[in-house]
């Protein structure tokens, strides 16, 4: 059954659907884009689509706009994109982000990833036969993207934060592509003792229904904080504990915020000596 | 005489000249940059010159400097390059900025840049035969160039503006060079019952036209605002009325902007709070 | 004995623990990272060694990952990523930063940096034949490596520093890269009179030596400043003198970090005017 889910349109409509309404719609300011310049939101609404078809492209060497080709596929995601942003009364956004609805949606788009992820290492195996980096590399890409450009999504909103991105602080979308990327690159090299159609079997409903418990909690906790914490704490010496872990986290983007603008603190810090020789003056 | 204009030498040395001359040369900081690193404004005129080459070559996956195989134009592109800004008294600079001569160089430009999108959309359809999508993008970056890439050409001068970008707030030959490379392509389709040769001696007397006025009268209007109000009140609902669409553009970089710099502002917010109780003490 | 040298496992080594090792690992932040995102210090590690190829194969049009496909060489550079940023008691990277060992590093670069130009300006040579600026080019990114990408290395890592790049204000390496790129394509095209063993190891002894010496006493002097001051001041009209050079240089941060910031220099501006009417006011 699920087999047959992967290959359905309705599986690819869903992920559509959850890519732009869920993720780019709720994102800060993506309707005032919209409603400023529609050719920006609908090159960002591309983007969270096809995102992952762009990046690997340009990671095996392609070009970055190959996927365009499907017309019909861009056609639909362009409509979906002008329901969610422009239905009447907002009832398409309205419909979508109705729990129930949503929960399928969340669950479709897993299933995706999945296929996603299978394909990326898959095709780098056709072009590279022992590229195993490249494997891992295009099936995490495949798997996560538009997420791991988000950066350069937010600047074509008229938004540049770069404090943070995907590879510094990975969310479980992305830490389950880079760990499912590199599962199926093992099972490709005959190094892990299972099928593939088992393992993607599997890995699929561990993906589904983690995502599902998350959004229907609206937790952002990782499943795998526990084997991470003690897998880092083996390997590169991190001290045990999630809750530590999870401060450093907090405190981290004011720490790199600071140095990226040394410039304008030695402006305030001249203002503030200036305000007080004023106040001495006084 | 169009199709003549079209592939003579003179109209690419005039569209060179007008690129590094009147568009590198007024940006700001571009003079600093020739003397403090000649490096740099080289590249930058490079790009300004061929960014529509570099960015096709890229959309189509080929090698970004493929272009730069032919020896003789990037020569005679940085001859044009040093003469604007190390000649002496600043003579060229002066001659190409005198407003009769800067008319005729903008009007070449559109012959330019008719032909490049005509040549993107041609080359496209090369390469994609029904891939209508690509053929829109591949003649929007040719007519486009340098402009679609002017957040990073900036950033190779030292200069960031996060806050917008080309296809955020679009100016009027990046519009006109996509409503151009929807023409074309309609074309190329057979959708549109009018022969090529046609097309492009309409659309470069209206481009050529358009721009020698705005220039002669230093106005930023666009010939489409009407057309484009009333579409968008179609399509997307907006208001209609030039003035207020007018308001809300300059209005958005300083709301785009304000988010951008979270840690900024709560700074500032806490210092504005420390001076208060400084100023109660006093 | 050079020519030797060039094709040694060992020397690559060398390199790759001189990238990883003393320039990675002094860079500000960069022992934070590998704590919170062992994922972007590894990513990170990879750019410094392989920086050159990645960046060399985008010019070319190839994959930008095709390098990966050296499992043993990625394999070697993570093992030395790991042993520079987890080994107990900091050990390694104590030994590799004593300065006779350092020295050695220093000079063994060098030799990889030439033997990286060659094989660009080679490279793109048998891709473009007459391309002298593609050679001129692919030996320069050959040679500079991850000095070229640093804005985006930084952002990778959660810095950005905007206000100046390796193009803008170019170091030893990178202006050294680029005179060694346009001394080897001269040679290639038999524009110079002398053999290419013969350049490579002139040139060689010519960077280990600088290098070594520059390391030696801390200095970050350039040999070729009287040169490049003279050829200035003939071609670009700048006034003669160092001093003068070194001044301008420090100053243009500071203006051009100024104009990248309106919105906010406008708020501050406002905030002003509001507090000398609330001073006056009092």
């Amino acid at each position: 059954m699920l087999t047959y889910l992967q290959h359905t349109a309705v599986t690819s409509l869903s992920a559509v659907i959850q890519a732009t309404g869920l993720r780019l719609r709720v994102s800060s300011g993506s309707v005032e884009v919209s409603r400023k310049s529609p050719v920006a939101s609908w090159l960002c609404a591309m983007l969270y689509c096809f995102g992952s078809y762009i990046l690997a492209d340009i990671m095996l060497g392609h070009s970055p706009i190959d996927y365009f080709h499907n017309n019909s596929h861009i056609l639909l995601a362009s409509a979906v994109w002008y329901l969610i942003f422009f239905c009447p009364f907002n009832l398409f956004y309205k419909c979508i982000a109705f729990l129930p609805i949503k929960l399928v949606l969340v669950a479709m788009k897993e299933v995706v990833r999945t296929r996603k992820i299978v394909a990326g290492v898959h095709h780098a195996h056709h072009a590279y036969h022992h590229g195993w980096f490249i494997m891992v590399i295009t099936g995490y890409v495949k798997g996560s993207g538009v997420a791991l450009m988000s950066n350069f999504e937010q600047l074509l909103r008229g938004l540049w934060r770069p404090e943070t991105n995907e590879i510094l602080s990975m969310s479980f979308p992305t830490k389950a592509s880079l760990y499912g990327a590199i599962l199926f690159t093992l099972q490709e090299a005959h190094w892990l003792p299972v099928s593939k159609s088992t393992l993607i079997c599997v890995f699929t409903l561990f993906m589904a229904t983690s995502k599902v418990i998350m959004t229907a909690r609206h937790s952002h906790g990782s499943p795998f904080a526990l084997i991470e914490s003690w897998l880092c704490h083996l390997l590169f010496g991190s001290p045990l504990g999630g809750e530590e872990a999870h401060d450093h986290h907090h405190a981290a983007p004011a720490a790199t915020a600071a140095p990226a603008s040394p410039a304008k603190t030695k402006e305030e810090l001249s203002e503030g000596t200036r305000k007080r020789k004023t106040k001495k003056a006084e």
